[in-house]
């Protein structure tokens, strides 16, 4: 028998809540032995929840109950969850959490304390959503050298994108039309400027190349800078526009990662992603290039990767599940500006000059272009180089091309 | 400390010693104990590859040497591997095999002889090449009632589509570039029969509903019966054909499992799967629809699951992992004809004939179509409906339409 509490009954931990009861004979049968909800945590009443006779106010409840083998934090944030998360570890309870924050930003310190404390911090919910990655990438793939994983993290953008793609929005339409259909939340800057993107990055490197990666490290970009004008002249040559997350290993075990909006050939399985889906590409030196794809969000996917680790948590808890990393620090990463792709780059200037200024390049074209605009696309070089090439242009907007 | 014996040193076998030697010092240490291969079973001699010193041809000295821990079977077939592989986890091994044919007709009875010795029987590699499929399956998406799975489970059958697709290469030249290219083998009846797609979701079904369902169950379609015109008529309404394995649950239980080429939509994650790669679709009750991506065959993908099953028996070996299932019978299955959906029919018949019988349908075009041929799509019905009502028709091709 195992016993759970979730901590915040929000969207995820609500969908926890009910996955564990919609689902709970199937669960207790693959378990072995049953898991039962007994608390929910959060400052709020819920009078007309199904659940409310779990909810309780008080943490030191849950630290203290012996009964209690199991904590779900979907609190969100990196303050009041980090602090409920040591004390629940340190009271020697699992911790399963979708807080990607949380993870990103202390993963490697509370991985160490579950460790002490001989028991599990699972985190499978913290990136892309339902779709499981974090024990494919330990596990499955154990037998490679991982090179590089990149992908499309972040659900809300890539609908903002494949508006602004398919329908010719705005961005700022294609915004609220997210934000009207619950994609977007109403400050959206997690999303749109990349910061949720590069959360999840910094988990994925972390985990994949065995030392923790912060956010601090990880030089991010978001999608405020896209334009339709970006939109159409990819589409010229055949390409979409996708906020990607990567991070690269060279041979010197350094990482260099970065989250920033590229031109992704219409053939790569990246560009059919769509909407809100996300899908994580993970290179290995035997394996070639695999990719996850599903719904990065939304309650039910998301709750199911929070119980799958609950189920996992309850079967082992007499040899708990190490998912973790090594400590990080200033010298494990290198800049980004160092990795050599093609760039596309829109201007206020002529063809000549940019051409002048950049090399050999390929002059795009767009209907409804106005006088004085150029894009191109250019010949591989660094972030440094084009930006010293550049230096005399005034640049419109400048992302890279992903190679195949 | 583990010790490894290789059973069968061709392509996947070979690369198993490869990984294994190549990604030596990160396995040990992934593992926390050195992973050592100490024999390679094979009848013929290797005299120049590195590896000959390993090279044996006496199964017995393997199966009586109590250093090996884990058995590798990369042999194919299900007799002799069968036989070894019960020999190896009578004497206490755990055993990791590629082999599908093998793991779909006696995965139960081999999982149950390992649970009885107290050790694993892994087959991550038999699926999915290197794609991470298994273990996703089993842990990752435990929360989860699966309720489909539907995959592209063969490399050479979307080879050959892709080509026929892309370039317009009829069947037969398709295959013969495909045999030139390594993709096919001189005798390609196992892929383009459907025999391979058979087993794998076999084993996808067997492990997701818990219960073997066995070859002889699931009625199995190739794609000999794929012609351009086809093709070309599955183009004109924005659909590829593609070769699909699925395996449906219904609500009391039952199996409907299946192989036959398919229209898919265009903007179906699916129909982006080309050349010899392969897409794993499962759906489940919460987390809704995961794909997983990736090249499904080749030496060193392949190689690189059985690796990683290696490297999972040598960490748990006080702890054997069961990835197993229930005995299968002939009552958990129920025909596939009963599963509704459109249809694509091609007849030499007039459209109009086609649309009394069919009821409402949508006419297809297509260049240079020959005078009384006509294409359709039709409205949803079962397969025993369509042949009863296509009963006068004289019939070139029907596909089933896949469903978004």
């Amino acid at each position: 028998m195992s016993k759970v509490a979730i901590l915040g009954f929000g969207v995820v931990g609500s969908g926890v809540a009910e996955v564990l009861k919609q689902n709970g004979p199937h669960i207790d049968e693959k378990v072995h032995s049953p898991v039962e909800l007994k608390y929910i945590l959060d400052v709020r009443d819920f009078p007309d929840s199904p659940f409310a006779p779990l909810i309780i106010h008080d943490f030191s409840i849950i630290e203290q109950d012996p009964e209690i083998d199991i904590v779900v934090e979907t609190i969100g944030g990196a303050k009041i969850a980090r602090e409920f998360t040591r004390r629940a570890l340190t009271a020697g309870k699992s911790v399963v959490t979708s807080n990607k924050e949380l993870v990103a930003a202390c993963g490697y310190e509370l991985m160490e304390l579950a460790r002490e404390h001989g028991v599990s911090y699972l985190y499978e919910a913290s990136v892309g959503g339902g779709i499981p990655i974090i024990r494919p990438l330990k596990q499955c793939l154990a037998a490679n050298e991982i090179t590089e994983i990149c992908g499309i993290l972040n659900g809300t953008t890539n609908y903002i994108l494949t508006r602004m793609i398919r329908a010719g929005l705005s961005f700022d339409a294609a915004l609220k039309e997210a934000q009207q259909n619950g994609y977007a939340e109403a400050d959206p800057t997690a999303d749109v400027e990349g910061h949720d993107a590069c959360r999840k990055i910094c988990i994925l490197a972390s985990l994949a190349f065995g030392i923790h990666i912060y956010p601090e490290q990880v030089p991010t970009q978001g999608i405020r800078g896209v334009s339709l004008a970006d939109v159409a002249y990819a589409d010229s040559c055949g390409r979409k526009i996708k906020l990607l997350g990567r991070a690269i290993r060279s041979t010197d075990g350094k990482i260099r990662a970065y989250v920033a909006p590229h031109l992704v050939n219409g053939e790569d399985p990246l560009a059919g992603v769509e909407d809100v889906f996300n899908a994580i590409t993970v290179r290995g030196n035997a394996i070639g290039d695999v990719m996850f794809y599903g719904r990065g969000a939304g309650k039910l996917p998301t709750a199911s990767a929070v119980v799958a680790d609950v189920m996992d948590a309850a079967r082992n808890k007499d040899r708990p599940k190490y998912l973790d990393w090594g400590p990080g620090g200033e010298n494990v990463t290198l800049s980004p500006e160092d990795v050599i792709s093609p760039w596309y780059v829109r201007a206020e200037s002529p063809a000549e000059a940019l051409r002048s200024a950049l090399g050999e390049v390929t002059v795009l074209a767009r209907a409804g272009a106005p006088a004085g605009e150029a894009a191109v696309l250019t010949g591989a070089m660094t972030g440094r180089e084009l930006e010293t090439r550049l230096s005399r242009i005034s640049v419109h907007a400048a992302f890279r091309v992903l190679e195949d």
